[in-house]
């Protein structure tokens, strides 16, 4: 059994991204708009900040009142779209109440659209021409080809169906000829679906939801829950359960989780590249 | 085993829709662009014309030349967008070499898209706020519907990915707490799939792939597929071989193929009401 170190390699990315960033002279800028003062909003704004300004990407951050309201937000957004120094926008969610998250998102321009939200990048990704993709499937998709699991034929199973994980890998995945099956909260014995299944992927919020009766022999384990169980940090999966069926499995944490912040660097110099392209 | 008769739903929806538009004064009207002469595409427009007189609403047919120019098509789908007397726009696809189709059809303003291919549509069927969906996608679901399938926990496979059937179908069955899996023309030993599936649904537009061996008893079986065999009109499923163990089974033709010219009309009807919203 391998366990798949997102974090090593998620620091190999970040400083292939440093050189290519400093060797290449990319002058990057990343806006983040903060609304209100969550407490995880604010740690992962930090880690966010952290990780840009390591590979030399500046960061601008906008922190706003909790009152704020959403036409504020929008006329800052407007703003940063238009503003040639500017990078990329992200609007780390959640926002207050009273705030529309999707309506607001969506008017990042999307070559701005570091998290792939907007409805173009969306789009783009369902037709099989992707652009910008969320920075979670994106970095699940390199952990995989990272490790050279195959995904053309794989038969992969993902449980849960959000908009930020789920659907948008189930796309990302079809899109690279893999057999997807989209479980979720009203899917009736998940077990008959994992237990076939090349490779799982939860996405549930579910303490150590998958046990080892639920998988097959050497099946590969994606783990992108982040939850707590009696206080300890854990994933969706049983991990000391499956991990002697396991051929590859990610570790909660150190699996998933590290690869997201890498991929959002990942997005900001596709879109500083793609930039100059459009530029001439 | 019940036969679903598209057909006859069809007639008994137009009825219906032709009463409500009477009843209600809905003033309709319907562009339709059609580029060079695709013999195929003049007979749907054709049949789409027709069924739309049938029920009261009118349709404006803008018949272009082949050698017309993408800016062109933008154009006139620009002057239609703002036209207050034209409640829907549709892009009779394939359009000639030379023309995007993609990027004109994503032109078309989201509230008058009776298709619901722009990424405004999309994404709101993706995020599970459905606006206009694909009138297949639609036509499938009401049929189902109509004769009380239970899609909640429902276990679906669809087979065939395409941007007007497979995906959006996969994200309209989700939205509906079925689990689906989508299969396609990479999907290896595509009866592990199918073989415990409630519902099959199958628009690979490949004659019969569908037999006997890969169902279960009392599966539910609906068929996209428009083929030929040995020049007879036949769908993806082996009919005549599935039938023995089908519960309901749509017949090719007259199943899901009369649905889709209805819900062209259902979704106009949608359209000028959430008009009527927006003005009033």
């Amino acid at each position: 059994m391998i366990i798949i170190d997102g974090k090593k390699y998620r620091d190999e990315l970040l400083e292939k991204y440093e050189k290519e960033i400093k060797e290449n002279g990319l002058d990057i800028t990343l806006a983040i708009i903060l609304v209100g003062s969550n407490d995880a909003s604010k740690i992962y704004v930090r880690n966010k900040i952290k990780f840009c300004e390591k590979v030399g990407i500046k960061v601008n951050l906008y922190s706003l009142d909790e009152n704020t309201s959403e036409n504020e937000v929008i006329k800052l957004i407007e703003k940063l779209n238009t503003d040639e120094t500017i990078t990329g926008i992200i609007l780390q969610s959640p926002v207050p109440n009273g705030i529309n998250f999707d309506k607001c998102a969506n008017i990042i321009l999307p070559n701005k659209d570091v998290d792939g939200f907007t409805s173009e990048n969306v789009k783009a990704l369902y037709s099989g021409s992707e652009k910008i993709i969320p920075c979670t499937v994106k970095g699940i998709i390199k952990l995989l080809e990272h490790n050279e699991i195959n995904l053309k034929g794989a038969r992969i199973v993902i449980v849960g169906r959000s908009e930020i994980v789920g659907k948008p890998l189930a796309l990302a995945l079809t899109n690279r000829d893999a057999t997807c099956t989209l479980c979720h909260s009203k899917t009736e014995n998940l077990k008959d679906f994992t237990k076939d299944a090349d490779i799982v992927i939860s996405a549930t919020g579910k303490a150590k939801i998958i046990n080892s009766d639920m998988v097959k022999n050497d099946f590969i384990g994606i783990d992108v829950g982040i939850n707590r169980d009696n206080g300890v940090l854990c994933g969706d999966f049983d991990f000391e359960d499956v991990k002697e069926k396991a051929k590859f499995l990610t570790p909660v944490p150190g699996g998933v989780g590290p690869m997201t912040i890498a991929m959002i660097i990942d997005n900001l110099i596709y879109m500083k590249r793609n930039e100059e392209v459009n530029n001439g």
